[in-house]
């Protein structure tokens, strides 16, 4: 029996803070584009599934009952209170919690109090940026604040994060863009903008990648599975190997996160460059039963120092408890059938666990 | 024991009517660009040894008995009560059969019979409009008929199918050809054309996609896999994406056939665009011994009311029969192993068992 | 039980002749760009696990004990003899050595003495080229030369591989480059080059791979995971396929090594076209106790005739160990369950095993 103690969620989300009905609890629990087809339902996934394999026992019902009844018992004992239940079963210590999504999420505090844990803050980039932009006259003065909130934000925060930059292959050039196309685009940028509107400009997503690898934070970037509105080969982690390749030994950590279905792809980069690192559990959110499968493969190519645990929960305390489920119960079976077989030492598999689990986050960035 | 008493073949051809003797038998067994290598024959393949397991017990040989017995009992019963005993031991229950490849093979009507079984047509776009072309004189002579001809066909058959599509990128832009451009290029092919001449051309196709589309008719799109000529890495089902998003909320369903060995990707899609289907049966015929690892595969991020099964078969009824038996033992093995882990319920396992099997085809292509 | 008492190692390298220490040792382990991240080391990967389990017993130490007692053992041994227990250890039976890299390693010579095996030389392209060079004053008498070398190493050598081909996706144009477009790259890469440079060129390097195409012997080319500096998408597989497609019936064989991650598609080239062949062995090295699933993937799609074993070794004698052991324990495991499931009857199980383990290499090395 593989053991893990401290269970470090190294990129997460924060949850609702409404009651939630079938539909709009439904709806979180996959990325799509448009309602369910007629006939069918997000609850008929693996997602859904494992909702409902893990969760009813910690509101007190029983394994895989109907979505209505969980529901009605989520609601029952309020969103505070099922949450409370929720996120203290899952068995996560430390959560590293991205507030650079929109949406009234809870935030890192609110993540350690209902929890009952360590809770530290990944700030997501392409916010940042557009905060600064909301507040910024001009072009100098919003070029100015964002290297000025970016170096304020690493006081802070354990980590940045970048989802659009995957999705943009110039963003990921292996060199950073001169000052004179900066501003050109910065100009462009902000004289086309309303208040709120999205940073997808490749040339102001790669300033900013450069400012935040200038910073010495270890960077996490988006990979493999997105969200509306992607492409999953845009977001394919080869892309990735010059930029990789271009920040060796400037003292910044790369980490891959999601990767799936190019997770073995994010392993083998991982295993390539001393600074890259490679997620090891968004995916198995998404894939369920399959979760020990997808954590195999992963654990093919990459250093087993180079793997980091998360469950990229978002919205529902119920992802943040089947990523921990799944994860625990995946490294059992398949460490456990290694060592069973005498391909690793039962000591071995102990201490690659605990690295996944907690160990390698730790030391990544710089927790306790 | 999963149990699927329906089982719908989503998408398959017809069979030879011919006695085929050990070398044309082998031709069958895979889509190769040139006979065997020397030393080598196509019986040693998973294709191969599925059939030598499963169809001689269906003639009263036993299973893995040597090609040359099989072929030999095989003529001994003659083409057509063969084809009876094996389609009729397929256990499937409704066939859609795509009449656009050419070669003299059964129809829907002699499925039907001989298998005892339902039967229904699916239409081949590029056959149709190369019949199309071999019957009009002129440029407007053939846009005409070809728009009455796929919305003649819509009228009977429950799908469309287009193998060229995918291998031709610009085919899948995220619009119609403008009518300028479909003329010139529908007078370029008819210049170039001799009668039976195969329609590659980009402009039609897409053209002819999006008549397709208009129809309303469910629309089968080959991906992964292609035949003989193509390049795998063009039939990538990521390159539909921008197809998808723009057909979404028409009214018409995609189906992305095969996928393999791009069939987590094709699932993707199938779990972000709720018009999007993917199919889990072409596959395992392919992949036979590795059956219940594909199918998991499939079953990792697609939707359980977003999978069909097919058998993709052609030529041979044996193909219809390890196609068939290929996908109930691996729907019983990786649900009853998931069933036995405590991941999934018993009755969840049932009910997603008989939607992949049948009732999600019966959903979307109307059937009775 | 699955035998296989001939195992031909159709793809691998000679080893160091000098005494190791725990970091040189630690380096040859994995291809990285820089040293092991701060904390981790790559005795922690699955190559390095694998080593640990199947070489202290052949050393006369317990499986799986520490990295600096196996190696202060290895060095109380002396590096010539620790190099022969290991060797004859592994089972392999024939190497096929690639001589085509840098660095001090044994050959082909040393390594049937010291593994009491037989072994022959397969001649790196590249290496070869870059030799000629040094010693070519003019163009003309580099492309003479060239030529005259390929062809004499075709009379003793039983294969050519080129490493750079696949990386640069020009070389793999399906024609020959034109002699003017040869002599001027030529010219250009003699004139900037400094002798020991290395040959990037792309037109030399379709030169250099259509030369090798008309000697006749079966040519080797890198796929999938490649070395420091490359970048995997550049080396998929599928880039290979208008290069196939052309030398198909030209009589020379194509085999493509490594593969993984993209494994299952270089078994599908195998399956698709006569003259290609997939490697099945050096992607175990790496993936370890995940060795079996490899091996099952590339068994989906290639027929059995088209599989060829290797371990891909390099540097050190516990990676012939370790790709041999890897491969019969995965063969025995794969094709027995499949036996057991009644999916393979035993007699095709042993037979398919000692054909990729030595019958299919001898066949396409014209081999004793």
């Amino acid at each position: 029996m593989i053991e893990t103690p401290s269970l470090v969620d190294q990129y997460c989300h924060g949850v609702l803070r409404t009651e939630l009905g079938l539909g709009t609890f439904e709806a979180q629990l996959a990325r799509t584009e448009g309602p369910p087809a007629p006939g069918t339902t997000l609850f008929d996934t693996q997602t859904g599934f494992a909702v409902r394999r893990w969760c009813p026992p910690l509101l007190g019902l029983e394994p895989h009952c109907p979505p209505a009844l969980y529901l009605a018992r989520r609601r029952e004992l309020g969103v505070l209170e099922a949450g409370r239940r929720l996120l203290r079963g899952s068995g996560i210590t430390t959560y590293l919690v991205d507030t650079g999504l929109p949406g009234d999420l809870t935030g890192p505090a609110d993540m350690a109090r209902d929890g009952d844990a360590e809770a530290r803050e990944v700030v997501g980039l392409e916010l940042l940026a557009e905060q600064v932009a909301d507040t910024s006259g001009t072009v100098e003065c919003f070029l100015a604040n964002l290297a000025e909130s970016v170096h304020g934000a690493a006081a802070d925060a354990v980590a940045f994060a970048s989802v659009a930059g995957v999705g943009h292959g110039l963003a990921l050039a292996s060199e950073p863009p001169g000052p004179g196309e900066v501003r050109g685009a910065a100009g462009r940028w902000l004289a086309g903008r309303r208040v709120g509107g999205p940073l997808t400009d490749p040339v102001l997503l790669r300033h900013l990648l450069w400012i935040a690898v200038a910073s010495g934070l270890p960077l996490q970037l988006h990979a493999g599975l997105g969200g509306p509105g992607s492409r999953i080969d845009h977001t394919y982690p080869a892309l990735l190997t010059d930029f990789a390749r271009a920040t060796a030994g400037l003292g910044t950590d790369l980490v891959l996160l999601h990767g799936y279905p190019y997770h073995r792809h994010a392993a083998h980069l991982a295993g390539v460059f001393p600074h890259v690192y490679a997620d090891s559990g968004a995916a198995l959110v998404r894939t369920g039963a399959r979760a020990a499968t997808v954590l195999a493969e992963i654990l093919e190519l990459a250093p087993f120092g180079k793997i980091l645990f998360s469950t990229g929960a978002h919205g529902l305390p119920e992802l943040h408890v089947v990523g921990a489920c799944l994860f625990r119960e995946a490294l059992d079976r398949v460490l456990g059938t290694w060592v069973a077989d005498g391909a690793w030492s039962p000591e071995d598999a102990q201490r690659v666990a605990r690295m996944v689990a907690a160990d390698n986050a730790r030391r990544v960035y710089g927790l306790g």
